[in-house]
């Protein structure tokens, strides 16, 4: 699988890719046969010489070797202990299921075990008949905090930003009332295998596609809560693990999965994230 | 705070308390700064030589050092990636919080960061006035295991039992419908620093006290879905990963607690759960 990957080797250009935000698509990867973190710039990776933790130093990117994408096995780049959902946070969505928008944001939990990768396979179980997209960004937590209060800054406590869809067995979802069972089916968790770390999240694009068609969209502006509201909510709720996951809420325009269609969540300055829709045998 | 604990250190009898079934309370330790596994047995600790993995071949416990409970620090000996939780799964339970019996077992999830241990005090947040207790046999996922059939036996993916103490926010469960939050508060899931690994589960007395008074009571039996009913249910709704926790429903006769309480969950065979409770500050 991984022969031939030296001669996909190449050198970086000074500082690729550099903006004044500082944004950076970082990426885990197993490449001859080694794990490595890197940053990812359109179909280049460029490979860091050390730990994650490591990566500032590294930002100009100066000469650092870069690999083609499609010549590594890109791994999750984090490992959530939970994954917090926020039910609701969009008020057309919330008006289209019938639902009044929350004096508070609406939290629930989905299993980390329904975790997928891009690419990887959505899988509509044979308990339901109405399996749904929720495409959303995500919000990656950096670093453990619990109870911040407004002289803290959320941001100071978010690795970055990711893809993710909620997809939702909407049948489970409105027979068992809790959504736990209807969210957390194995591969009902699909997130994007980067994350971009800098971007300034308050008003961008979201928009998720089904064979192209595009479903949903909204801007990360008509958040019912916003970013950093919701961190500072959740962290006073329960504490927050570096990690851990936070699902803000998917615009207006859900629809059903078939099996051959391939769902396709972007969010503008984050990225794609694209997976094929099959049935359970 | 380890000093002196060599003192501690005996020898155990041949076989101390050999059973048929071969029930032993397992343990992860910290002694003497170096973490051991063990089982406990009444007050005392027996080491063992080797990891979890090679207890049976202890199981004899032929000669086997012990060490005082009082002179270790007990760890938490599981680690879940989810604590899946069942709701109204006695039926006396259901009928006195105003609820119908489910015609499957209800699920939902707990935060892992809500895990706190015997001793540790349960905290009563701000945003509640109404914490309950709820207690509970939990059982601890052994071997990774997906879509379990009739054929397969639950009971070979079970890695032992313990004692649960589902910690409730009941004015945010009725508030919120979802019941994540008022469930996942930081140290609303004690559990008891041991498992049981043999029990015979099919009957046994839960019960939980404040403060000594008798509060809740039920036989495992009077469970609305048994034990190997809801493993396999549950492997087939999601993967259950090894130590993976899951809740398996609370008896009639939940109450308030207040701070300087001390709330007990005490399991037949299984052992005793203690957690004061306080407020927050």
């Amino acid at each position: 699988m991984f022969s031939g990957e030296k001669n996909n080797l190449k050198r970086s250009a000074p500082n690729p890719g550099g903006s004044l935000r500082n944004e950076m698509k970082i990426c885990h990867f197993i490449f001859n046969k080694r794990k490595y973190w890197g940053k990812l710039e359109n179909d280049l990776i460029y490979i860091f010489s050390g730990s994650r933790e490591r990566f500032r130093g590294e930002e100009a990117g100066v000469n650092l070797p870069a690999v083609d994408r499609q010549a590594v096995k890109l791994l999750c780049p984090f490992s959530p202990t939970k994954i917090v959902c926020v039910g609701r946070n969009y008020a057309l969505h919330a008006v289209e299921l019938g639902n009044q928008i929350p004096e508070k944001p609406l939290l629930f939990l989905k299993a980390p075990s329904a975790l997928i990768l891009s690419g990887e396979p959505i899988v509509i179980p044979s308990q339901s008949d109405r399996v749904e997209h929720e495409g959303e960004l995500a919000i990656i937590i950096g670093k453990q905090c619990r109870k911040l209060t407004l002289d803290d800054d959320p941001f100071d406590y978010i690795l970055g930003y990711t893809c993710l869809n909620d997809v939702t067995a909407r049948d489970c979802q409105k027979e068992d009332i809790q959504f736990t069972r209807a969210k957390s089916f194995d591969t009902f968790c699909p997130v994007a295998p980067f994350y971009e770390t800098d971007a300034d999240v308050s008003n961008l694009l979201v928009q998720t596609r089904v064979n192209g068609e595009l479903r949903q969209s909204g801007f990360t502006s008509e958040m019912v809560f916003p970013v950093d509201f919701l961190v500072r909510y959740i962290s006073n709720q329960m504490t927050l693990k570096r990690g851990d996951l936070i699902a803000t809420g998917t615009p207006a325009g859900v629809s059903k999965l078939f099996p051959g269609d391939v769902c396709e969540v972007s969010i503008e300055r984050i990225g794609t994230l694209t997976n094929p829709v099959i049935c359970e045998n």
